[in-house]
């Protein structure tokens, strides 16, 4: 049997401490649950007593993974209490608690100015106090490398004195990144030895190894492994688990996630970009769209003969796809598989598969993307083949912003539209002209289709396409609707925000529409 | 002395071959001088017979760079003459041939399709008569980890076939990236012990390990190391050489680079990214712009009292800088010495610098991060200490969107600014209500501060807070504004775009005007 290696994810904690992340209880609950069903062993959530909305992260992540949530904080302070310092950790609900303390004696002397002795107490007092509340307890045993280079025996009794307060696991931090696999390897190799306790590796990115010396830590005998999905953290990052699972599961025979959840490993990292707000890095190791292109002619030519010419392991083993940059044969079976799912009787060979593959490869190279827009894209193959009703036609609008603001919104917008021959002109108002289109057409469609009143948007993400641009760039529109039951989301592209806004808002309508007559279909 | 490891940068060959890199003639002249300055031993300019364009790529670099030029290409085909084959690579005029041909008998049979002799006897061949013709010959031993795996010995056959012939180094490549450090060190050390050969490196990023790789290779042996200087390359990529050069030679003592040329490696690494017009990657290792910020407040606190305690190498050895980001993480020591910078007076307790911690702590909750909007930030705390002129006052804007599209720009807009008592109306037009309120501000103000002409937004992003209130949701946008010889960032949060926008670029407008300002003091 594998050997089992824990993994946790501290995305929402380290990772939150890269420059320009920011995020709201929504992302943090929406990344939880994606590392939950991606079968992380335990999430990191925060510091429960850095503000008050954390509080509400630990109650809604609570719901779904409780077993999961790690609370964070720091050993207790210097000649203080831990029933005063800690009870945040123990009063967040979380079953876990990570505590991050000295072990390194420089960090003693000048951050702390405290003696070794107290340091050593500040670790086993707490680590002591948050067990007698019934919590696991990790240490975080930070700049462990540095304090072990300066003074190998006083980073061992940092270790030794949270594992016999009863820490379950003490975790070497390279909080600075400086090291190399080599070293981390063989410090590891001695603390398993001299503690006989479960070892942890915490790596940051600094010298651009902390993949190969988190894999160097877990040969040389640690069993929990820290690190963040996308390799967000402080400056560099931390160690990318999306790059570190598959290389410990599928290539060196451990277990880190269930077996059933690796192929979900490209859908979780692009989802948590997503949330993030962030354009998914496109070489990144496994997950990336680059991360089994192929471009160069030779090495297309030998993918044809075997894919093992050129790829180091099957792409569809963590849910990403192959893709050969000069032809677009990439992705065809599943477009054809998407297709059949409206049409059955096609192939790979019939006409509409042909023109949605064309009208694909032109969307994409306008900036479409359709992984997070299934709405659309099932709008656009059920138009590619003549199986899409068109409820209706936008016939003009035109919205005005305006400062200072004139009256409770400082938009307004006017909508004209046109349904089975019939017009109808409304206004709307809002926020922003985007709200007042949306108000408006809303307020003309509802005439005519009653239950569009069940819809409304759930979700609105804007990303600048070719940013150097600046105002004038392209803008990708990526709308979530829901009508309580259903949820789908669609996608808008153009130089102006509000066009891109109304191409996703007309197929989210449409999208809801089309649920509505399929409904009408069952019932009669 | 140090043992000297000679750097092979293939930015223009192999990375080149990365998904969404397409170089000019002058691209690539460009990058050549940069690898050049920066002391590079070899650069790799591409295959001589691919096109006619490579001709002059050549014949420019070589002006200039000529003892560093290497031509790449394949060795003869199969049954074959050298003297047809390799004409192109001697009459490139570069004195370095660069040649790659296969070390795994599963390529010689299945993509070859010849004999593993015949194999042995193109390498022999091609070799020989690069030699004959003068020139200094590197054989690239294409997936040569695969090929080991399958039959070590005739992998060392193919290195002993290179080297008879005349190779100067022999390049153990890990083509598909799927290698771990500790098999590259192992196959890198049995190599130089079999051979006695001069042993080279060229790793993959599959796995997220390349530099680690590389790193070990060398510990083990190799004298030759090649990689792209940002990383470019196939599928996930070449060995990032920004990453081991400085690692190799500032923190394990080998020699890469001119000592002197060290400082120059951050701007090499920005100016390739921008003549690649691609963003660089920000937490890249050693020069990235996130490789030395902090955001944690504790980090910070950290780094004020000792770089040492946050920062594995000083950022100046690579030509980097220190950034500490502004956000309610980071603490109010931090802050302190932010206002200091500009009124050296103040205390800790002085009452501006309480008002401003209020202040950036309900704008915080409002959505306002400043970590990457230090303009907003200087101007928020100029204000708050009296130390701001307003240049302008913005009286009403009004914009008008349209569909259909009225002429060549969907969106116009109308702005009317008082300066000094002064009122100018002015109207402006864009593809978007944005780019058209910024027309139409930059046009009235330019009337009375005609050096504003010179800026202009270089980078535009948006994000919206609370997206479950979809389109009335709050949106921030961060801008980034130049002047050619100043960068800078403003941010603008509102429930409406527009109203963030015109936040926003207020701010980035009044930074312009303030520098220009500070600029005429320092004349007088």
């Amino acid at each position: 049997m594998s050997r089992k290696i824990e993994i946790l994810d501290t995305t929402l904690r380290d990772g939150a401490q890269s420059r320009g992340i920011s995020f709201s209880v929504e992302d943090k609950c929406a990344i939880a649950a994606t590392l939950d069903s991606l079968g992380v062993d335990l999430i990191e959530l925060g510091n429960p007593a850095s503000s008050p909305r954390e509080a509400e992260v630990f109650s809604r992540v609570g719901r779904f993974a409780v077993s999961r949530a790690c609370a964070f904080g720091s050993t207790r302070r210097k000649d203080g209490h831990a029933a005063d310092d800690l009870r945040p950790l123990a009063a967040s609900g979380a079953p876990v608690a990570v505590i991050f303390g000295k072990a390194w004696l420089y960090h003693v002397r000048e951050v702390l100015g405290t003696t070794p002795d107290e340091n050593l107490r500040m670790i086993s007092d707490s680590v002591a106090w948050l067990r007698a509340q019934g919590m696991r307890v990790i240490f975080d045993a930070e700049h462990y490398f540095d304090g072990a280079r300066e003074d190998a025996a006083y980073a061992h009794e940092a270790l030794s004195a949270a594992l016999s307060a009863g820490a379950e696991t003490v975790v070497l931090c390279d909080t600075n990144g400086g090291a190399f696999p080599d070293e981390i390897a063989r410090r590891v190799g001695e603390a398993c030895a001299v503690t006989g306790g479960r070892i942890g590796i915490h790596c940051h990115d600094d010298c651009g190894c902390a993949v190969a010396s988190t894999i160097a830590a877990v040969q040389a005998g640690a069993v929990h492994v820290q690190g963040t999905l996308l390799g967000f953290g402080e400056r560099c990052g931390n160690a990318n688990l999306s790059a570190v699972i598959p290389n410990l599961q599928l290539k060196l025979g451990f277990s880190c996630i269930p077996d059933d959840a690796m192929a979900g490993l490209t859908f979780a990292a692009r989802r948590v970009a997503d949330v993030s707000n962030i354009s998914l890095y496109k070489n990144m190791p496994y997950v990336g769209s680059n991360a089994f292109t192929h471009k160069a002619g030779m090495h297309a030519d030998g993918i044809y003969k075997s894919t093992r010419t050129f790829e180091h392991i099957d792409p569809a083993l963590v849910g990403n796809s192959r893709r050969v940059v000069t032809s677009e044969l990439a992705g065809r079976n599943l477009i054809l598989r998407k297709l059949q799912s409206i049409a059955p009787g096609l192939t790979k060979d019939s006409p509409q598969t042909q023109a949605l593959l064309e009208q694909l490869k032109s969307r994409e190279q306008e900036g479409y993307t359709f992984e997070a827009a299934d709405a659309s894209f099932e709008l656009m193959a059920r138009r590619a083949i003549g199986r899409c009703r068109k409820h209706f036609e936008m016939l003009f609008y035109k919205t005005i912003g305006e400062y200072p603001v004139p009256h409770d919104n400082p938009a307004a917008a006017i909508v004209k539209v046109r349904v089975d021959g019939r017009d109808a002109l409304e206004a709307g108002e809002g926020n922003g002209p985007v709200n007042a289109l949306d108000d408006a057409l809303r307020r003309a469609l509802t005439r005519f289709y009653p239950r569009l009143d069940e819809s409304y948007l759930s979700d609105f993400k804007v990303r600048v396409l070719n940013p150097e641009a600046a105002t004038a760039a392209v803008t990708r529109v990526l709308m979530t609707s829901t009508d309580g039951k259903n949820t789908w989301s669609t996608v808008g592209v153009s130089g102006d925000i509000l066009e891109a806004c109304r191409i996703a808002l007309e197929d989210a309508i449409e999208y809801k529409l089309m649920l509505d007559d399929k409904e009408k279909l069952t019932h009669v």
